[in-house]
């Protein structure tokens, strides 16, 4: 219990502070996280070797429920008959930008590390653009319901869906050391069947659930059932293969489309105010700055590379933006908007640490990524944004 | 994941159907509890010899959120000047109460099990009436604002506090055998002190507190400082060696008088739909049904030790009534109300387990108590609270 309030009274204050000083909330909570880590304060162990013990075990479980709770309330502002509209252009964001980090990030690393599959295990772990971070910048600028935040949004869960596909066909090559067509094939499959079905059968059924939910007399049941139809509809996505972020982010969009909408985002509000903090912090804990000492010999490397992978990270999703179509949409907004890396590099790097795929010290390095990366987009954004004024023209509902 | 889906699913589903047949929800979620326990579906398993497995520990720990948030708004319901209003009234009840339960109870128990010290510890386990079950009863009847149930819940307060002191001295005993007149003015003077600390001092602070966070920008500042300052204050109760639910009772005493109440409890409301019911299963699935077994012979005492457990517990608990010193107050009505019990009777029996002071059945007698006092209480408060009607004109604020 000691745990929660040290981690939610100091990523309020880090994030007050980051506020205060122009940046979005959520870098300080990264911060308050690389401070109680094992770095710095070790106030928070997080990668020993043994068992989770109880009390960490817990936070993570509370910080999945807040990365969960994140997606269903982008899922909740998302509009899907926008999102339909652009479609082709998030596609084409996204199939520039993952092919382009992929073989780029891929190439350069193999420069490094001489070894293909720790290289491709990498590009891919930096492919897709985090939908959480991305999401809460573009919320804490509000310009959250813009067309560009659309597009970098739609790009970013159409990222997710094709890394989490890669993700398991590295793993399944990394452990049988051969991978079947039909494999990627079923994963693939899966993931659009989820995706389209759920949301095709919720919007129609979703109205039915919830006016039986509040002919029902015991208190609390809107709540109740909007957070167990957002947590059931994550469970599946997880027993489909994809991570279960996706399903929350389905389940939002399900129920955007309902008349209780602002019922709803108003009772899981509280919720997610309280549990998404968790997952930031828990995020920022896993940072281990002692590997970018380069006084280290041990580590002499690591800050040279970790630089390098920055810099491509960064450049090659900024051309994401040319796969935007629609007009009077900034490239240049939508490709700076995709620039952060997030969960998904961090569900990677750590399933590649505990495959033997990659070092300590790149696992560290992909963490810096991921933390730079959202250093400099809310600063990036706001400069972009200023200087392009279509995309401030192009916003419908800004709050 | 799935746990808590199961588990919020259920408890919503045997909520609405107590509701239905006129018993309150909190009954339903027990139920609930009991058919996802070992000696029924066996879905969730508490009970073990090892360690807890990071699931359980989970549950277990959003359960003691859930208590924790139940007796803050059980605090931010009561008004402080009515409570000071109905003190005297309220000691009286609990000295009657809880020196008659302890006493009968022990007595009838030695003479099942000739052995004073498990005697004396079933004796102080049942004399805590549970203000997390009275609260909610006495909400779910809509009778909370009453004086009647501000008699009934100030003296589970103290309660809590007499029997929680006993159980801090018992478990000494129980370990080294000697308990010194010193220790247990020690124990009794720091719940003193924590309680009229804590609502001395928080009530002019609080304003201040609210004022600050009010200040700030990040989203969510009134949620988490409220949730904090719960937190905060039972983590410090649980330091000084009192309950948590102690520390988080009086943080919404203090909050009651500030001038947010109504945001604040609008802000707890959603959290605390989502984990009370946990807390309500997680009782449930304790229970043990196999022991009532009368067919079984290791078991054939204790459908009877139990019998007489519960009528001994309902029948002293009633008298607690006389202590009424308030006019229009029926004794009648505040006796019933005194009857259920709950966490503290349930933290009491699992520490008697662990220390080996009582066995698994007489544990299990233990629960059914719990259980069955909480199963009688609404039919019986609603009866008395018919018959009586005095208590009604008393009532200030029926909601």
């Amino acid at each position: 219990m000691l745990d929660i309030i040290v981690i939610l009274l100091l990523a309020k204050a880090f994030g007050e502070l980051a506020q205060r000083l122009g940046q979005p909330p959520v870098l300080g909570e990264l911060i308050a996280g690389v401070i109680l880590g094992g770095s710095v304060l070790g106030f928070i162990k997080l990668g020993g070797r043994g068992p989770l013990s109880p009390e960490l075990s817990t936070l993570l479980f509370l910080a999945q429920l807040g990365v969960i709770l994140l997606l269903f309330e982008v899922g909740l502002a998302s509009d899907l008959g926008e999102f339909v509209q652009v479609w082709p252009s998030a596609l084409l964001v996204t199939c520039v930008g993952v092919t382009g980090t992929f073989v780029i990030v891929s190439t350069i690393t193999y420069l490094f590390v001489h070894n293909a599959l720790t290289a491709t295990f990498i590009g891919a772990a930096l492919s897709a653009t985090s939908i959480g971070i991305t999401a809460r910048t573009l919320h804490d600028l509000g310009v959250v319901r813009t067309s560009t935040a659309k597009i970098i949004i739609g790009a970013a869960v159409i990222d997710d869906i094709l890394t989490l596909i890669v993700l398991a066909v590295m793993s399944r090559l990394a452990t049988t050391g051969i991978v079947s067509f039909w494999q990627v094939a079923k994963v693939a499959g899966l993931a659009i069947v989820f995706l389209a079905g759920s949301v095709l059968i919720g919007i129609p059924v979703a109205p039915y659930i919830l006016r039986i939910a509040k002919r029902l007399r015991v208190r609390g049941m809107l709540t109740v059932s909007a957070f167990l139809f957002c947590l059931t509809l994550a469970y599946i996505s997880h027993a489909f293969g994809l991570a279960a972020i996706i399903g929350a982010f389905a389940a939002g969009l399900v129920l955007s489309k309902t008349d209780d909408l602002v019922h709803i985002e108003d009772r899981i509000k509280p919720l997610a105010d309280v549990l998404i903090p968790i997952f930031f912090v828990m995020l920022g804990v896993s940072v281990n700055l002692r590997v970018f000492n380069p006084f280290n010999p041990q580590f002499s490397g690591t800050l040279g590379f970790t630089a390098a992978l920055i810099a491509i990270a960064i450049v090659t999703k900024s051309l994401s933006g040319l796969g935007v179509r629609k007009r009077g949409i900034s490239r240049l907004v939508v490709g700076i908007g995709m620039i952060p890396r997030g969960e998904v590099s961090l569900i990677f790097a750590s399933i590649g640490l505990a495959a033997g795929i990659i070092t300590g010290a790149q696992y560290s390095a992909v963490i810096a990524v991921v933390a730079v990366t959202t250093f400099v987009t809310p600063p990036l954004l706001r400069w972009a944004l200023s200087r392009d004024h279509k995309s401030t023209v192009a916003c419908t509902e800004c709050d």
